[in-house]
């Protein structure tokens, strides 16, 4: 069988897994390799004649069929990788950011060129979740994700709830030990999730999903003590990528922290593992989990992007018919205060009496059932903690309830999963 | 894109799944469906013009491309694929049994006459597990499967647990509800896992596992004793399929209860779920997880076949390359008494005095470590109840250890997974 060719543009940890896993695989011969300095020193030892730092070298190499980007970010790799499509290339990529802000134009561009995008490895790393979606699961609607598609937060909230620590002091201990970045914005504030439900919804509802539309909330506001609660209600906290669409193609689709039951699947994705459930008809529900990051779970969703073009190689049409991406309507976005919820709320009220009939009658006033109230003793200063777990009612109402009960102190709102 | 014709055969529970299923689909068109007594009632509604009782209306039907083969079991089941792929159609089916005794035959047929086999049905229902394999995770060297495979045995097993309650009487209340068979052998002595891990195996190993070779224990004899001790040393009993291959190609492959740790995925897969853990390089350890039977997620699996054959239908090739199978080479059996592990051995001793000394000295003796050793009060007859968790060692030697015990009772010697 005819190798295909490949040229890989970026040899950071993920493309020095990917060209190690590749020197096992006879079918892929790397042509070039593009980095940005020659003579940095790399955990990884690519022949001096296989390098360059001209990208270019790649992009209008006649004989590469495939061009692998893993460098990140929108620019360069967005000039980098419709060049390619222009010249012909097939794209394998784990840009999530890319794919989330510029996927439209990269899918119209490939069709536009007949080609394919292939970008497993950029949502949840190694989890075979994108190529699954397209093949096997193709005959379901799938109308649920909820999902743990970043280490760092899941890390950090993990630590958190068994070592009782603040989210500060876990981000510290976090830092040091590489699971998180010196600015940590990304991970933490719900970034990197986001872009990658914003691809992950578009492919599994079959509509486009903008990222201008999913809502976002990050970690740092989440404190121990609602760890410490969550544990004692039955719930452990995590950072979900929830998107739901409706028959009506309404797409709700967000990142945010939320309640789960600690006898669900997600309640046991710990540390830096992710995990994708999907929930649709036929299927029911199922849940995919692993590593969602790191040098060599990365390389083999980019690996096995690459052997699924090269197994079409010998084929006449080459046309990758299941591997491409038709995105031609869109989801209605759904606004987080239209989105239907239960909620956790960490009251502190300034004065003990009286304090459970106001938060009851407030609630009763919009029609929101309470499924668990809870008052902690009164401390010596007379106020109370209050913790109050809703049935599940709109968004929009939950913050007039928190805007009505003046007087008292909402440490946090955070939403509950089913 | 022209309409791919298929015939069905056999119209149970999983026929019913996928022929509604098939109703929102667009691109398949169901010709033929042959049943074996076409007056019985049946919950979905066939137009009576696609309803046969002779297969062969569907197996010499020239316009038929693919033939569903969903009756299971050996015969007719092989006489009507083996002909339909004599008459150049591909296959999809769900049945395990052929896959796991006929499995090279039919697989070195479908490549004789340029045909596939597909079967994602066949394996964990419908949890994407053969296709991944076979497409996604191709660049791995996939090195151990540790996989829940039969919802029976898992639901009894659960109960068990939950409940406190013994074998025999979870049983009973499992056949009342339907999820167990009036004759349960196949379920609970672990054949139908065995099948599902025979071809799971050959595909992931990617070389040819024979049944034969796969060493088969069922969940009788696990008692409720057991499920209370194994949950205060932090372990669950769960009916393990378990396959593992070395770099010689040693393949070692079977099915028995194992105490899995609690904190693992796999101790918290209840009920009737099913998941495959599977462990190899580059990608570590992924869980995959959902229901492992019933009519729509099973019906998912067939129609997801259904459409990946589709999708190549208006290429000239008509090749569907990753989806062949291939097994040129066969794995090397290892035999069970060769295999090494951890175990769990409850021991009633007739004289409480002396035999924590004396089982201590018979493991010592065969360099056997000990992880864990328990003496339970002693009863009022002066028995001794015991449990001991050894250190990793060979199956052989364990054998040994309980010969060697005379005068003790050994209640139970179950696995433990690492």
């Amino acid at each position: 069988m005819e190798k295909l060719k490949i040229g890989i543009i970026g040899l950071g940890t993920v493309g020095s897994g990917v060209y190690k896993t590749l020197q096992n695989i006879d079918m892929v011969e790397v042509v070039k390799v593009a980095v940005r300095n020659l003579n940095k020193p790399r955990s990884v030892e690519v022949p001096k004649e296989l390098l360059t730092d001209n990208p270019y070298e790649i992009i209008n190499n006649p004989e590469i069929e495939v061009v692998v980007e893993l460098i990140g970010g929108i620019e360069p790799a967005w000039e980098y990788i419709s060049n390619s499509i222009k010249n012909g290339k097939h794209i394998v990529t784990a840009n999530k950011e890319l794919l989330a802000k510029k996927g439209e134009e990269l899918f119209n561009l490939a069709e536009e060129y007949n080609r394919v995008c292939l970008y497993e490895a950029a949502i949840a790393g190694g989890i075979p979740i994108i190529m699954p979606i397209k093949t096997i699961l193709a005959g379901n609607k799938i109308t649920n994700i909820k999902a743990i598609l970043n280490g760092t937060t899941n890390y950090i909230l993990t630590k958190m709830d068994v070592d009782g620590a603040s989210y500060e002091d876990v981000l510290k201990e976090a830092q040091a030990l590489g699971y998180a970045e010196t600015d940590p914005t990304g991970d933490v504030e719900g970034f990197d999730a986001a872009y990658k439900i914003t691809t992950l919804a578009t492919i599994a509802f079959k509509k486009r999903v903008k990222i201008e539309n999913v809502y976002r909330e990050g970690i740092t506001k989440v404190r121990k003590e609602d760890m410490a609660q969550a544990n004692e209600f039955g719930y452990k906290i995590k950072l979900i990528a929830n998107a739901s669409i409706d028959e009506e193609g309404n797409a709700d689709v967000r990142v945010h922290p939320m309640l789960v039951k600690q006898d669900s699947m997600l309640a046991h994705i710990d540390y830096v593992t992710n995990a994708v459930q999907m929930t649709g008809h036929p299927i029911g529900s199922i849940v995919l989990s692993g590593p969602g990051a790191g040098e060599f779970p990365t390389a083999s969703s980019v690996v096995g992007d690459i052997l699924a073009i090269q197994a079409e190689k010998g084929t006449t049409d080459y046309m990758l018919p299941m591997m491409r991406c038709h995105h031609d309507s869109k989801a209605n976005p759904v606004h987080i205060d239209d989105t239907v919820n239960k909620y956790y709320i960490s009251i502190t009220a300034p004065n003990a009496i009286g304090v459970i009939a106001k938060i009851g009658t407030i609630c009763a006033n919009k029609n929101i059932s309470l499924e668990s109230i809870l008052q902690r003793e009164v401390s010596e200063n007379n106020t109370a903690d209050i913790i109050v777990i809703t049935e599940k009612c709109k968004e929009k109402l939950i913050k007039e309830v928190v805007q009505e009960l003046d007087n008292c102190t909402v440490n946090s709102l955070i939403r509950v999963a089913e």
